[in-house]
């Protein structure tokens, strides 16, 4: 939109509009940026009753300067509370990305991992290499890697196998929706370890800020889920590694029911169950 | 040992004890391998107090004859013992390869099912595509295409999520080693699997035939879990797909505890729990 200009706001506001559907489509599932983009295109309306167009402009850069600092406060504030559900002596399970890669700031997950690594706790985590795309080998394990913390890659399907026999302690992964019943749309893959995690009696925890909550949503199955094609899963750099032709399912995320969540991580601090609407509400005043 | 020709019987018995430990070190989880050559070293030597070498090489030559014989065998009678257990709709998971390219004959999991499918069943199969080596991809994708199954390929980290939106009504497996109280041995990513078909109340079946039980062993933490290189999980097909250096954990089996089994579905019938030595014995009388 910077490309183009300052125009009447008709034609600002039209491009606006194609810009937040292109952006939405690329993330159904999560829902901060839909959100973030909701109340700009709103405030954009709001301004063009009163303002000149060039002033939209100004808005959405200002905008996104605010959203990048809000969320670095966001992880900040996450790593801080989440130093209270880290053990002296910890093994943790992640899945996924959600780390600096991930965000504008430290990491949610991947933010408390570090700063409980840095106070000098013993950390040690278990990276799900996090198939298809491998988020946990390419992103986590490097990222994990540079602030010093201890990080073991896996296969997914080993993570059963890991919580009995190298003494996991705990589960924490970010999130990419929460409604408001606590259930929590995330990387394809941790619906099935939180299952996992409540048959070794693991507690599994979600790190993720306000802006993750999404409250007008009453549970899991509103959650639109993103289904991805068929080569991410039968080729690999380029290459076929599948039987050719075969049908695939690539959901790319799943949806964790609340109930199987030991307690939410947020930049307002950590929310334990039961999960409603007036407990998410009390504490995100 | 046949290129070496007939030679003394220290000879013959020394490169013969060469040639099992070299077999039994590449397969050191599964028992059907190991108990096999444990029978040829003692059949050969009793043999060499009363015959001439030559009669060794023709023993180990009609030995391996008669051990694909039986192979094919015990998966035709598994297939036909399995109909038991698969409904007239079925929505099947299954990981890893039990298929006739992992067996002598049309294989133990994938005998059943080709079967069902061919004696006009409705069966669909979720395939695991098994990480790290992706049999389910390569192997069992491609076999149950030929034989007219209908079959999605899924990542391992998909299977929770698989069981809850797909109606998946039953998880097939192999087996590597299966010991006195029901601890099986198989592909690593099977245990988690039966974690969570219990948790979906989903039947949890293993095909396995006779030599596939190992009831000298007691229970499951006595199974050698063979651990395989790094490489496989940070590379594909010769590039690198992870965070260079990092420390990885690749264990190639795990052992799902006796009492997730539902059922073994062997050469001699179907065995129920509970499973003990007793059981055991006298089901394969």
């Amino acid at each position: 939109m910077r490309e183009n200009g300052p125009q009447d706001w008709s034609g600002f506001l039209e491009e606006l509009h194609r810009v937040k559907v292109y952006l939405e489509r690329s993330r159904p599932t999560a829902v901060n940026l839909s959100a973030a983009l909701d109340r700009i295109e709103v405030c954009c309306q709001a301004m063009s009753s009163n303002t000149r167009p060039e002033e939209g402009l100004k808005f959405l850069l200002n905008e996104a300067g605010r959203l990048e600092a809000e969320d670095q406060l966001f992880c900040e504030r996450i790593a801080a509370f989440g130093q209270g559900i880290i053990p002296a002596r910890a093994r943790i399970l992640t899945h996924c990305n959600a780390g600096a890669l991930a965000t504008a700031g430290i990491g949610t997950a991947l933010g408390i991992i570090g700063r409980a690594r840095a106070s000098g706790k013993d950390v040690e985590v278990f990276a799900d290499e996090t198939r298809p795309l491998l988020q946990g080998s390419r992103l986590t394990a490097w990222e994990l890697q540079r602030r010093g913390v201890r990080v073991t890659l896996i296969c997914d399907s080993m993570a059963a196998w890991t919580m009995k026999e190298r003494g996991i302690n705990l589960v924490l992964v970010g999130a990419d929706r929460i409604v408001a019943n606590g259930d929590t749309a995330n990387k394809i893959g941790t619906y099935g370890l939180a299952l996992l995690a409540e048959q070794h009696r693991i507690p599994f925890y979600v790190a993720a800020p306000v802006t993750s909550f999404d409250l007008k949503t009453a549970n899991g199955r509103q959650i639109p889920i993103e289904e991805r094609p068929p080569a991410e899963i039968t080729s690999c750099g380029g290459r076929p590694v599948a039987a050719a032709g075969v049908r695939v399912y690539n959901p790319a995320f799943d949806v964790t029911p609340g109930k199987l969540v030991s307690a939410f991580i947020t930049d307002r601090g950590i929310i334990r169950p039961p999960y409603d609407l007036e407990s998410f509400r009390r504490a995100f005043v």
